[in-house]
């Protein structure tokens, strides 16, 4: 069955698997542990940790592993509420993920300065920049790529701009990792990843902190982690989220050009089988899996019923917001009506995707359109 | 190698396994997604957590799943932070777990009342009931067992004084589950619990809120867990976590006593082998698989030094504060001195340890004595 729903999470990576099961078997010793058996859990965890900040480039000691990037993102925000003045604000873009902007909200309320962003999805970098370079902001919150519409954001200026300003920057970069090369996140500040984006276990990610940060705690507790989190460590999610990455990095990221190219002629042939479709972002630069429709009739939900009847899997939207009521708050920031969120459906493809995959669905999206398209009349004719 | 160092953590359970095995294979979907084989992953996850609150007696939407029990303790903290009076005390425990204390003096400060505790490391009940039923504090904090000692707290009789008065109550019990009944905690206030304790993964737990705390949020995101904790759900963590603590329940946990007649028998053994030995809170009820020995001399580091060349794996305490500098807490608030906590071994046994395990130990442990006592009059000679 064509899986088209990879930003939602993917299937657990065989490497990944290995990893967790040899590690499971072989060293599940708590790495804290004073006998040899537990050094040896340790001497493997602080490999995963070095190698991971290895793809980032910056030093192991500013990896943390967590529960994932909600965990990372609420434990982020947390501190800076703590450790920014009482009065500070923070500039966020408002098509964050909501596991960004609602801890953004509970600790800094009022205190947030919201983004603009193009009817594209992009926040505006002169905005970003005058925030920060006036000083009228202590810290900045833009992910990397957008779940929803795959937009990258110009994440690399504004963690310049911010360490030029010595504000703070959070980059989410959930959907980033494992599409796109990891290399030079390292510098932009603090940066959450989730490892079942990108093939690894679930219940797994990582936060990189920024140098001067030494103090941050994402879990208050016992001394694991260099005492920056609580808990005992768990090697065997480590291993298979650092395998998953470095496969990613080392076979897959160097294949974006041709994956979007399957993309750009999907996109083509779309907008043929179903007039009147729109790419959501469309004039920008996006990650090569993701494609955002605005259909130019029916409901969304019913395309993705239809579409897993037929055997094709995709979303309506982000994942987690499926069970809350309302339009997508990423695409009303866009601009877009309700009305038209509720015609938005999101594919986002995987490594293994193939072009055929890609054509199948173009020819599915197109009879389900013709089938929309009578049944719309027949109701009009009513 | 006889493993004696059950609290630390436990090896994966076969079961554990096979379970998260089995989930990551078929059922890896995003449980919110709209698709039918999420649908079947929601259902699944749904099914753990409903098992899981049969076995502690509660409804299945006052489980949520968390990455551990230190996440547990930081959000039940942080929640009654935000939710009790701002002038409101907490009377806790002093031999709490760090993943209790630290975000207990995080959140409440000198707010915190201090319980005293027994010589053998209880807590006195009757100091609790008057804090609670007198409303001069508005929760109480105290485990369910003992990680060190395995000293068993008398949880049930606070979490009814506590019930009657309309105070919180938290309860560590991450060390009674899979070796005591989990049955009645269920009514037990807030209490949490971690799968790595009793064979599940590494990184998994749960948290179990009690009747009224239907606000409560673990972490703040999507609507994941019926709001309780945003977060991508992680079937295979909650199925392995359940299968685990399933087969303590259903098989292991009848065991109790004839385990106990091991631990005894080990006890008075080690009495013969190492004269002036003594076994910390041998007054009070403890759990079957722990046993903590002050030593006559030599620092509790060398014995579990050497306890390792010789194929035994034991602790000198808590795993989580071995990269802590500085005594027991846990004993100093026993009542014991900084010079005898050093001298302190833990030795904490499993379901699969055997009667010839716990012998293999005394004799080991008698041959390391004479070696040691050797040693130290050798030193005196000089």
């Amino acid at each position: 069955m064509p899986y088209f729903d990879h930003n939602a999470t993917t299937p657990l990576a065989a490497v990944a698997r290995e990893a967790w099961l040899q590690a499971s078997t072989e060293a599940w010793h708590n790495p804290a542990s004073l006998y040899r058996d537990a050094a040896r859990a340790r001497l493997r965890l602080d490999a995963a940790r070095s190698r991971l900040a290895e793809f980032l480039g910056c030093a192991g000691e500013q990896i943390v592993f967590t529960s994932g990037a909600t965990e990372g993102a609420n434990a982020v925000l947390a501190h800076w509420a703590q450790s920014l003045p009482t009065d500070a604000r923070v500039a966020i873009n408002p098509t964050e993920h909501p596991c960004v902007l609602e801890p953004a909200k509970r600790f800094f309320g009022d205190r947030l300065v919201w983004l603009p962003v193009t009817r594209d999805g992009l926040v505006e970098l002169t905005a970003v920049q005058a925030w920060v370079e006036k000083r009228q902001v202590a810290g900045v919150v833009v992910m990397a790529a957008n779940n929803e519409t795959g937009a990258l954001q110009p994440w690399n200026e504004i963690a310049h701009c911010c360490a030029a300003a010595g504000a703070e920057y959070l980059c989410d970069a959930a959907q980033w990792f494992g599409k796109l090369p990891a290399s030079g996140l390292g510098g932009a500040g603090w940066v959450i990843g989730s490892a079942h984006k990108f093939g690894g276990p679930k219940g797994k990610g990582f936060l990189k902190w920024p140098v001067g940060a030494e103090h941050f705690h994402a879990q208050w507790g016992g001394a694991q982690q260099r005492g920056h989190r609580g808990g005992t460590e768990d090697l065997a999610g480590a291993v298979g989220l650092v395998a998953a990455l470095a496969e990613a990095e080392q076979k897959k990221v160097f294949h974006e050009s041709e994956r979007l190219c399957c993309r750009d002629q999907f996109e083509q042939a779309v907008r043929v089988a179903v007039p009147g479709v729109t790419v959501v972002g469309g004039g920008v630069e996006r990650l090569w899996n993701t494609v955002s429709l605005l259909m130019p009739h029916t409901e969304n939900t019913r395309w993705v019923t239809r579409l897993d009847r037929l055997g094709f899997q995709v979303s309506t939207g982000s994942a987690c917001a499926t069970a809350k009521e309302g339009p997508s708050h990423v695409l009303a920031a866009m601009g877009f009506a309700s009305e038209e969120s509720k015609r938005v459906v999101r594919i986002s493809s995987g490594w293994e995707t193939t072009e055929a995959d890609w054509n199948a669905l173009v020819e599915v999206l197109g009879r389900l359109e013709n089938e929309f398209r009578a049944d719309k009349g027949n109701v009009i004719q009513l």
